[in-house]
C-alpha cells in the first residue's frame, strides 16, 4: 500500500526548522528564507523565450529539498498496489519498451507568487517559472495494463527519492493523480530530456511527465507507482498544491496549467533595476503562450499599460502540450516609459487576468505580465 | 582601438533605469530589484558539491544583461590593437588550431555577497556561486604569437556581445586583463564545456577562460580581444570589480579567487528554512576546497560553531585550476541544533575569515560557511 507521510513523532526537530506557511505583510521585502530558495531554484530568464527548445540549463528549476544522487544501474521502479502482477522494472526494462517523444511546457504552479500582495511565503518566483523541452519516455498507461489494474482503482500515487520536510511534516515526495488523468496516453515515464538521460535536477534516472498538468504533478526520481483504491491525501495533493482563500482552507486543488504568454522583453536591460532602454522605431515583440486545459486560440498586446488590446500573430503550436510563438509590431515612437502587457486566450473560453485574483498560497496565478520599457 | 564605454548623452532613460551602487541599512530585507536577479541568475545547490564535475544546468551562473542569441555560422572573433597581422576568426577557424581541455572551477567574485551586514546591494548570492566544468579551447598565447603583438603592449581588451546599462553606463561587456596575465599558458578561448559546444548562458559561441580568476575575467560571447599600450579604464575594471571600502573609493581591483572551502550539507532539508534535519550517529561529511591564488593545501571542519577545528581529510585536486574533494567523520550524538563550518588554506599562505571582512561591493568575501543542523 501506499507508504503515508510520517510525522517525526518527538516533533523536536521539525518545530525547530518548519515553520507553518504564512503570508508576509503587505509590501513587507523579501526574506532570508525566500532567498535561499531563489538562489537554489531558478527561472528560465526571459530572453530564452527566443527557441523553440528551451537550452539545457534555462529550463526553469524547482526542487522541494535535495537533488538526490542516484545510481542507475541500481535504481529499480516499483509497480504495486492494486494490480494483479507487481513489478520491479530496471532502466534498462524501461528503455526496452516502446518510447515516445512530446514537446512539453512546464510551468511552476506558484509561477507568479511574488507579484501578488499580499505574498505568500514561499519559493518567490516572479514570472520566469516556464520552460520547454523535448521529453521521451514510454506511455504510463500499457505499464499500468499490463500489471494489470485490479477494479475499483481511483488513484495512482507517484513516489520520488527526494525527501524532507515540509511544514513539520517529514516526506517523501509524493503526488496522486486520478486514475483516469494517469491513463492519459499523453502520460510518459520519462529518461530523457531533449535526447539525453535526465539531468540529475530534472529527475534522473526517471521522472512522470503529465503534459498539460502544473510542475509538481511531474513526479522526479521516481522509485513507486502505486494504484490505489481510495483518494490519495498526502500532503502535496492534501495540502500544499491548493487555491486557497485563507491559509486553513481546504482550497481546491491545483491541477492543470492556466493560460499564459510572456514576451522577451525588448531593449536592452539595466543590471540591476532590469528595467529595459528601447531605442526609437520599430520592434517585433516576440514571446510564446501556452495553456494545459485548451489550445491557445489567441494573445493580445497593449502597448499603453493595458489601456488599449491589440491582437498578436499567433503561430501554430509546437505540439499539443507545448507553446506557441508570437509576435507583435510595436512602434516605439514616444520617448519616455512605456509598459507593455500580453495575454493569452485558449479553447476552453480561459483568458489571462490583469489584475491579480490573489489565493491564499500563490497557486494558479496567471495575472498578465508587465513590462517597464524606457525609449530613449 | 578599444571601443570605449559609451555613457548615454542625453541622460533621460539610464536615470530612469539605472541607480548608483547603494548599501543596504543594517539588516534590511531583500529588495525587489534583487529579487529579479536571483530569479534569474543561479548558483549551484550544494548537494551537486557530489560530483567531480557539475552537471550541466547545475553550474553557477550570472549574467549581467541578457544572454545574446548567436549565430555561430556568422559569428566572427577579431584581434586588433597593438598587433602587427590583425585577425578575423571564425568558430571553424579555432577549432581547428590545437585544443586544450582542462578541468576548472569558477567562482562569482560576489559570491558570499548577501551573508554580509550591512548587505552591498547587487546579485544576492548566499555561498552557492561555483561549478566546476572541463572546458575545452585553444591556447590565447599562441594566436596572440600568430596576430604579433607589438613593443609596449600592457593590456589585453576582451569584448562581448552582451549589451546594458549598469550604473548610468551603457557598454557592451568588456574586461582588461594585463598582457602578463592573458599570455598565461592555461588561459584559452573555449568552445566547449564538458565535450558539448557552449550552452547560450555560458558563452556560445566562444568565452574566454582565465583559470584561477573570479569569474568575472572569463568574458563571454566573445566578439573582439583588442591588444592596448594603455591600461584599459572600462566599467567593469575600473568601476564594478573592486574592492572598496566605500563606494566612493578608487578601491583594489578584484583579480584571483580567495580560498574557499564549502560542504554538502548533511541530513535532509526543510523546504522552507532549508535548515537541516540528521538522524543521530556518524556522517560522512564531504565537500570541496579550492583556491585561485595558490594550491589548497589544508581544510579544517568544526563541529562546535567555530570553537575547535579539526583536519579534514583532504584529496588531490581534479587538477591546478580546479577543486579538492574533502571529507571528515561528524559523529552526531547529542540532539539539538549544531553548527558546522568549514575553512580552506591554501600553500600561499592564504586561510578563510570565520567573520566577515567587510567591503563596500561585497567582492572576493571567503568568509567561512556555516551550517544548522539539527539532530533528532
Amino acid at each position: 500500500m501506499v507508504e503515508l507521510e510520517r510525522v517525526v513523532k518527538s516533533g523536536h526537530s521539525t518545530e525547530q526548522v518548519s515553520q507553518p506557511s504564512r503570508i508576509a505583510a503587505p509590501d513587507e521585502a523579501i526574506g532570508a528564507d525566500e532567498l535561499q530558495l531563489a538562489a537554489r531554484n531558478h527561472g528560465m530568464p526571459l530572453e530564452a523565450l527566443h527557441y523553440d527548445i528551451t537550452p539545457p540549463g534555462l529550463h526553469y528549476l524547482l526542487t522541494h529539498y535535495d537533488i538526490p544522487v542516484l545510481d542507475a544501474a541500481t535504481w529499480r521502479l516499483t509497480v504495486d498496489g492494486k494490480v494483479r502482477r507487481p513489478l520491479v522494472l530496471s532502466l534498462d526494462d524501461l528503455r526496452s519498451r516502446p518510447a515516445v517523444t512530446l514537446p512539453v511546457t512546464l510551468e511552476c504552479a506558484g509561477n507568479g507568487r511574488a507579484r501578488l500582495n499580499p505574498r505568500p511565503v514561499s519559493q518567490p518566483w516572479l514570472n520566469e517559472a516556464v520552460g520547454t523541452a523535448e521529453w521521451t519516455g514510454t506511455p504510463l498507461a500499457s505499464l499500468l495494463a499490463e500489471a494489470g489494474v485490479e477494479p475499483g482503482a481511483v488513484e495512482v500515487v507517484f513516489t520520488g527519492h527526494d525527501h524532507g520536510v515540509e511544514r513539520g511534516v517529514e516526506q517523501d515526495y509524493q503526488r496522486g493523480l486520478s486514475f483516469a488523468d494517469a491513463a492519459q496516453e499523453e502520460v510518459l515515464l520519462a529518461y530523457q530530456m531533449n535526447g539525453l538521460p535526465l539531468p540529475p535536477q530534472h529527475g534522473f534516472p526517471l521522472r512522470l511527465m503529465a503534459p498539460g498538468w502544473y510542475g509538481m504533478a511531474h513526479v522526479k526520481w521516481l522509485r513507486a507507482i502505486t494504484v490505489t483504491d481510495e483518494p490519495f491525501a498526502g500532503f502535496q495533493n492534501a495540502r500544499a498544491y491548493r487555491v486557497k482563500n485563507h491559509p486553513d482552507d481546504v482550497g481546491e486543488p491545483v491541477t492543470r496549467i492556466r493560460p499564459r504568454a510572456l514576451m522577451a522583453p525588448p531593449g536592452f536591460p539595466d543590471f540591476m533595476s532590469r528595467a529595459r532602454v528601447a531605442r526609437p522605431g520599430r520592434h517585433l515583440l516576440t514571446g510564446r503562450a501556452w495553456s494545459g486545459l485548451a489550445p491557445v486560440t489567441g494573445v493580445q498586446v497593449s502597448v499603453d499599460g493595458g489601456a488599449t488590446w491589440d491582437d498578436a500573430d499567433l503561430e501554430p503550436a509546437l505540439g499539443r502540450w507545448a507553446w506557441s510563438r508570437w509576435t507583435y509590431q510595436w512602434d516605439a515612437v514616444e520617448p519616455g516609459r512605456h509598459v507593455l502587457l500580453a495575454r493569452a486566450s485558449d479553447a476552453a473560453g480561459n483568458t489571462q487576468p490583469v489584475d491579480q485574483e490573489w489565493n491564499a498560497q500563490g497557486m494558479a496565478n496567471n495575472m498578465a505580465q508587465r513590462v517597464e520599457v524606457h525609449v530613449s
